[in-house]
């Protein structure tokens, strides 16, 4: 079996529920992600161990997804070369608008690439991650083209389907 | 002269100000972007043809900066495979929390790596372009970790200036 | 039959629960809507062959609704002469602002007429649509008349009812 | 003379710095507004005397700009069948986003056609009544398509005025 | 009976939920209110009406309570010399900030005491009418009084009963 | 003299620059305010003192402005039966959100009368004021009449000249 | 029995549902907190002799609980030279946003140590009092110390309970 | 020489315009600081090196700033024992509120103490580790005191230069 290519790392086991959704998506394009529970916060050394071993081990995107005060992906970003793609989580008071502002905003020189909140972002990254792998694996970019014809097939079929409903 | 492997593109070019950040930051690492203004509002049948052209001719990743209702970005990502950058950009009254929003909450299927407001953002998309073309350029990768250590090391000369201002 | 005079397009067939209002808002003054879902996003190519079409289509007012970085009206503004009005859709983490500043926030030069967010907007998105098909059609605008008045008359019933509420 | 097709209302003459912007628009399509100061709060009666007679007086859209509470569009929007532009204007201390949510927020029943803040809403409010009006006015319809045409060339231009920048 | 002195006015009678426990405020103080629901986008004569009839109907304060881009409290105190109390309602996506924002931020020259969002603000908008009309009534001025010291014995009590639960 | 019946009070001596407007606008009305520098956080027992003597002391009336944490306003709401008027101060990095939030947000049982932010609350707390006072003053209720009115013309005075500046 | 040496101190007693945490946290460390019920606004009396007499009480730090305009904190930390923790709560309808900025925006010279929206705020309050008193406790430091270990150890448990369940 | 007992980090040389407000306010209590440039995205070693050995190095209090996604506060809050107090800095387009959410909503577990944004926050820091040294230390608590004392005095003093500026 391969090495996986891509890290999907969070916070909390709790942001499984989310980041299930990721997994699924890479799963879909045939890449089973290593999956970890780490956190920026509570357990530092984990997170600046895996950073930087990260690009040995063999992963070629990291995905990073933390709630509040999401720390997570930007430390991850400032300890690899790899591109860090960070899902900010819904759950606080905030809305989410502290993870999506603490994600996004990161200052010149270490870049995290943000995605949406909750499980659109999780979704999104996962999608992300198979475009930057396709620069080197035609294959997966052929499959992400499928995927991008059958997105567009699956509106006019829903499409559709609302206008038999609205007919019936 | 090889053919350009990053497009910067953007709505005004009012906006080359902050993407020349963007632009100067690439060519650190050698590598000249191909720059073109282009609206999706404005002149949206040039964007799609840029867009479904983008992998044709040579682009690796695709850098789009908007302000306001920021749509450039999410529009490219719609009609290429590519993985797009999407650069929000200050300048309206809302602070560029419009372009932000905008650029971030991207529907799933279709992802943008959105990066922060302004010169941040402007330089860290090409920071995140290089870590992409990384993992297929050692030589670039290379190149990205003495960035991260000859950064690290600015940090530490600032800190000594301010030690010696401090003293003085 | 007439041809249809308003289109009611939706990034997803899930906003119809709340386009649907909409639609029976325009049915209530004898307007029968084409109802379409296209997505800006994820099948760009239906949405610009939709808007380049619209006004040769006989449409005369377009009724765009999307939810998060929602790019479907302006990007059908960007391709047709015919006024467009936007719907922004709650449903994201943001509670709807996301949608509200991206529908509205649109940069000079390509307007798109934005309602409440929601379930009012998609109500008041019709009565629009009305009134700018009054300028040349003075049943529609004499019913939008009595519907003014019909309307300040179920304020004054309603205030009826609760004095009749309180007095009991 | 003709009377004017368009009004172009706003809550104080200080104002008219940005809504110069909307008639200058307006203008170049040939189309001179009526222009009046007048506010919801601090001359009612004008305000629903001019909305009771909007019809009568021959205007075809109304579009009012204000601040703050920006309560000058809606309050016409109730006294008037006719399609109502808001143009919500920058300048207190929350940036704009209370004249946004005060002019885009209208409850059900009453529509505003909420455009962008400040001068980009105020180009924007006159071409959607250039939009509105050429429904019944083909020679508008056409400049209106030729504003289209010319914008997106004005784009093609300034891409080249870059790259010749760039080159030099 | 005496002529109420305090008039409860909302927008809409699915208001009367959270404006109910402002007129419950004031009947504890002997207060019994006008109550009416009256709309300034739905009903913009009937409002004129009654602000412009206010100071002679024996009104002494306005209550005015709306949601959205709340515009009664406004309308009424541009057309009356009465003090008006703005409660901004929650219940549309915005969470209320559109309410408070178009309640609050007035425009020189038109005042409107604006009291927090929802029920909090029904009860303090009751309260601050008891104070203001305390200012000729000595007895309602020494029901306030004894009012504030029951409510700083009653956080006295309920401490008390927390102590007992914890001590249990 | 006449013992002052609205006091003016504010957190800092760099608030009377815009306090200064709250002033003058009571001026005009022949009410000479009793003007004081306290603050909740850096000198409470003055607050408390002068919330206590208040009422004692013949205000009728107590304006209080703070920015950031605006606590001024509630701490005196919290221990006087008179009416309190909050006039949140800008200045802050938040633009006044966190004032505004601060003055207008009590919780139920401590009314204060929100006013706008900066300079528009300062002349509309005075206005506030003058309505307060006018119950029992038909003077100034009268004044205040008048005041309206000359506002209203004012209005038509500056529309008057914006048309003059058109035609010239 | 010791002297508590913590006070927690919330504006109602429905704060206690969130707070218990707090002192569930504290009694993880041994330290058996003074609670109690006092109200900024409803009771300032008891707030200002309460926090005079907090040192002399032997309590060495306080944690105040608010929410809305949540002057709690910010009126002990004026009277008290004791450290100040405030935990902003939520349950507005601006969805805490409004006490999260009352209790961080102290204006210079009286500061209050602000922690998270709600539960999270409320066990880190207790956690920032234990490092606090740590700094004069061996045996507590050397608890917080075991605590962050066992706290990364819980980390690296649910991450194997992961790992496991994904196997499965 | 001591040991510095306080430990001022910051992310950027250039936050020291801001944060020598803190060192100044540290001296002004005879407590000079160990200042330090250190970045937790672009040097996060240095970073873990520093939170690991401040104990050991005699600190008793960290004090850190950080503007955008603020993450040194936390960084260092997640490897030591000590109190971390936060300073959110302003400078992004979000006009600071992206550090403040970044600084105060901690996940539970690693508590930071946030203050208010920019230079108030950078005194109050000072102040908030004078008051947390004070536990140990008598002498400084009753500077401390003293200060406070100063503080209410100095609002006295403003009040009566205000007064005789307006009396002159």
């Amino acid at each position: 079996m391969k090495n996986p290519r891509v890290a999907v790392v969070m916070g909390s086991d709790s942001d499984w529920t989310v980041m299930e959704k990721c997994a699924d998506q890479l799963r879909a394009f045939g890449i089973e992600p290593h999956v970890e529970v780490m956190s920026a916060h509570r357990g530092p050394e984990r997170v600046a161990q895996f950073a930087r071993d990260a690009e040995s081990q063999g992963f070629e995107v990291v995905i990073a997804a933390a709630g509040m005060s999401a720390a997570l992906p930007g430390t991850i970003a400032g300890q690899t070369v790899l591109p860090v793609i960070g899902v900010p989580l819904e759950g606080g008071a905030m809305g989410g608008l502290d993870a999506l502002l603490s994600v996004v905003q990161m200052p010149p020189g270490v870049p995290v690439a943000g995605v949406a909140l909750g499980a659109a972002g999780a979704r999104n990254a996962a999608l992300l991650a198979v475009q930057i792998l396709g620069a080197r694996d035609a294959a997966l970019r052929d499959a992400f083209r499928r995927f991008k014809t059958d997105q567009a097939d699956g509106v006019v079929k829903r499409n559709a389907q609302l206008q038999a409903k609205l007919r019936s």
